[in-house]
């Protein structure tokens, strides 16, 4: 296939293609129109075919997309086509709530809850081990892990990643509530809550707004 | 102020310019030039002053950027300047973990955690209790509920959603793995976690195939 460069404003559409393409095969759809998929996911049709033309196409004129290759293939574009190895750090709730997710079947394999509390040694969730930072390094590197998540206290958060970057981690999945600086080849993906929040309540008062507006 | 359309991508980044000053004034700094926050949040200075002069501007040409009235003004656009009473649907672990999360210095009141589990009747979360589902309706009206957290199982969100649309409900911050439908009055914004966890596998596969390509 070839390769361009892909805006990012694609890629945060694509795992929504890979969940309703997913539903479909479950579902025993075989093939699909971008008419179709337009209207069921609310994006144009002509949105829909310009999104899968960046990665060479996938539909054929008049005879719509096969459901299944293309699933298939935007798993690969999306790397959800092989095993990543993870690590929880922050063994809280937010940590534990994490860890009962079923991301494994997106390939994402929790593999331990790392959690400085000797409270904590000897329990699980699910069967996820729950360990002491100081096994960090060697467990790691044995296991080959590849993201970590960070649920832990804003004020040890930045130690914490500039540790798990020596170890050779990859990617890093930032829950808390700053932005983390590290080096080019390691990726974060940041999920900030209170800023997701925020954007809400911008959406409810500009919405008021606007309300209030049309009754004067 | 005049209002003016403002684009998603400069709504997206206020949260985080609000998150950056907060520090800046805990830290007493009173004033700070579009270059040095710049500096700070590594977005170039032109971007900044173009984002804040979609709101009038808020800058004085050599003198910088006021942090406290900066901060003030963007905290009344997002409208966390008031409080917004919430409730969480779901008490499970993502849901007790939201309810240990505190929203409240921005504004955002976890008022009550909704489930249907009789086992769960009469316990708390930090004093925030726990109510079963049929104290719904009235609870919403009683308390002024503005945003419900949705962090139920999946199968049963839609209806759910429904329900509290029917109460009034203007706002819903989904967790759940699917895209609501409700009325063009109430406003969703979702934080769909597997969605983050594949743009994190995205560019972790999308830099491996560029280097892959250097070494060639």
């Amino acid at each position: 296939m070839e390769e361009r460069q892909i805006s990012k404003a694609v890629i945060k559409r694509l795992p929504r293609y890979y969940r309703y393409l997913g539903e479909m095969l479950n579902n025993g759809v075989e093939r699909i129109s971008s008419g179709e998929l337009s209207t069921k996911m609310q994006v144009t049709a002509s949105q829909i075919r310009q999104d899968l033309n960046n990665f060479g196409g996938f539909g054929q004129q008049g005879y719509g997309y096969n459901v299944k290759f293309l699933y298939d293939e935007i798993g690969k574009i999306l790397g959800v086509d092989k095993k990543h190895p993870m690590i929880i750090i922050g063994g809280g709730n937010f940590g534990h709530a994490l860890a009962n997710y079923d991301f494994e079947k997106n390939g994402f394999i929790t593999k331990a809850i790392f959690d400085v509390r000797p409270s904590l040694v000897g329990t699980d969730v699910r069967g996820i081990p729950v360990l002491m930072m100081d096994e960090l390094e060697d467990f790691v590197a044995r296991e080959h892990i590849e993201i970590a998540v960070l649920t832990l206290p804003k004020d040890r958060v930045a130690e914490t990643a500039d540790r798990l970057v020596r170890c050779g981690i990859k990617a890093l999945w930032n829950f808390a509530h700053l932005d983390l600086k590290v080096p080019d080849d390691v990726v974060v993906e940041n999920v900030h809550l209170v800023d997701s929040l925020m954007q809400l309540s911008y959406r409810i008062s500009s919405y008021e707004n606007e309300h209030k507006k049309e009754e004067v």
